[in-house]
């Protein structure tokens, strides 16, 4: 596996984006409206920062009102999510998605439960 | 600048490496004692996972009792990182370090207020 985002939870995901590709000399590499959430993508690297702006409340919104902006998930890449699915499970992962599901920018995703995982909210994607 | 590492608080580094290395495939690439903190290395592609165990109190270890185990910070990688600094700090970020210092694996590092950063502890790492 490998690294593919840090997810960020914020308020305002275009001033957050516009303050670091001033901050970290980077630039929007996506954006798009999913579900409730306007989401962009900022490259690092073969990586990216995920900012998650909530537009119409859901469990963004509850983390930020709970503890502010801050990171919200780390996500590891994967060629075969249900195989690396299978693997966590197998080695006592509990997961909140038992199969892939559509995520942001066209990818799948699945999340572990952070009681399971050191206590991060760890997303797998395959792109 | 690349995604380098994601730094995570635990009470336990070793049976957090192991626990990873099991859900997600990895394997330990570094650890050492640095200052008051127990630090293990994991790979994902070209970044990694910092592992974080205070040793004798410190900054970690008031992070986990304010917050339990957890996200503690986010590393970019830079191949100059007085420009770096140079360019955030013009950008407005407020800097911890105003000059690179030694960090784990031998690195220099320098970090970022997370007041300044939409909430997030930022390193600034250089192999």
């Amino acid at each position: 596996m490998y690294f593919d985002h840090a997810g960020i939870a914020t308020e305002d995901a275009d001033a957050l984006a516009s303050l670091y590709a001033d901050l970290f000399n980077t630039r929007v590499a996506h954006e798009e409206q999913f579900g409730d959430l306007r989401v962009v993508f900022l490259p690092f690297g073969e990586s990216y920062f995920e900012l998650l702006e909530p537009t119409d409340g859901g469990t963004v919104q509850r983390y930020l009102d709970d503890n502010g902006p801050g990171i919200h998930h780390l996500a590891l890449g994967t060629d075969d999510i249900e195989a690396s699915l299978a693997r966590a499970k197998t080695s006592g992962a509990e997961l909140i998605d038992e199969e892939p599901r559509p995520g942001a920018w066209g990818h799948d995703v699945a999340f572990l439960h952070p009681k399971s995982t050191g206590g991060i909210l760890i997303e797998f994607v395959e792109h």
